[in-house]
């Protein structure tokens, strides 16, 4: 028999935010991105990725006030999608994944872009005042900022943390630096990813902290 | 027009791998977990995340022939289930997980326990012989190690690398003494996550290093 460790997803949430908020420099941060950068760093497990956060000061309560208007997720990969708290969302709002479509990598290969830019671009019908949530693919946030400039379409907000070594440091630069005005939360660099970016969505589309999330993705 | 990135899937795969094996202290690891742990800094989008692998040598053999063999593989949570490429699996293998069934919550109540470790006292019909991956909650670990001491029921290998300020490293330090033999693959400390162990499963599933994986999660 193991000992002496929490048991009930309620003192465990406590207790992590409690140590979160201990060893996390917040002091720079919106009250509402606060809260979604403690939720950031609890599915890092590592308090300093919130020294690596780039946000519009708006881009919470413009996520927000979108979900509650009923607009769509679109997210790039299977993995953010499926760790979205439905339940919590305010509108009973679509999660849109493409990603799994047996189609995408023909369209892929005929047009020589990777699956995930092919899964952006079927975005388009739904992507004006939605919610972008890139997890994974760096080539997601480059292809939205394609077709925003092409289109003149804009996202209500874009969460674009992307993880790893080829494009994800530049993409989440592109983003920050976008010419098009709109809101944004990301982690510079290197890091991020699914979980991550889920943390972030679920504290976005409720108040309650406690709620247990992520845990569930 | 966003210019100059790398748009295919193998571009990118391969130029991050040669990153990765650049950056990434690999010296200490036999080839077959070595592949697994590149593909684990891959995911976390940090190198120095593979100076805290834990793991006995047979882990990736151990897990690799059990899933040769038909096994199972037991998760702890959702996003690490979608996040295993099924068409990767060399038999045919089942991804179970009981995190989502409307009944844990009652189960969970009655017996004081996290639903986390409700669901893995349902994994216990197919544990001998299973693939257990633990991405997300530490009592998930904490109760599979409660499960094996009482029953005696073994799993062939442990891919354990929650995350988290509460009982994660514990847990994984738990894992890593256990005293049942368990061949274990784990990441100490606070680091880990979904994206971290679904990249170990999906490298030990196949031998193809290039196959596009982890990115399609």
């Amino acid at each position: 028999m193991v000992t002496g460790y929490l048991r009930t997803g309620e003192e465990i949430y406590e207790e992590s935010f409690r140590i979160i908020r201990a060893e996390t420099n917040l002091a720079r941060f919106p009250a509402d991105v606060s809260r979604a950068v403690v939720r950031m760093v609890h599915a890092a497990g590592a308090t300093d990725i919130a020294d690596d956060v780039a946000f519009t000061p708006n881009v919470v309560a413009a996520a927000n006030a979108a979900l509650r208007a009923g607009a769509p997720i679109l997210c790039d990969s299977s993995m953010v999608a499926t760790g979205i708290i439905v339940s919590r969302l305010p509108a009973d709002n679509e999660v849109v994944c493409h990603i799994k479509d047996p189609a995408l990598a023909e369209v892929a290969a005929a047009k020589g872009i990777t699956k995930t830019m092919a899964a952006v671009d079927l975005w388009l019908p739904r992507l004006e005042g939605a919610v972008v949530a890139v997890g994974n693919a760096p080539t997601a946030l480059f292809r939205l900022l394609e077709l925003v400039g092409e289109t003149g379409v804009k996202p209500a907000a874009v969460i674009g943390i992307p993880v790893g070594f080829v494009g994800a440091a530049e993409s989440k630069e592109a983003l920050a630096a976008n010419p098009y005005g709109l809101d944004y939360l990301v982690v510079r660099g290197r890091r991020g990813g699914s979980a991550v970016t889920v943390a972030a969505v679920n504290a976005i589309a409720s108040t309650d902290e406690l709620t247990n999330t992520s845990r569930q993705g």
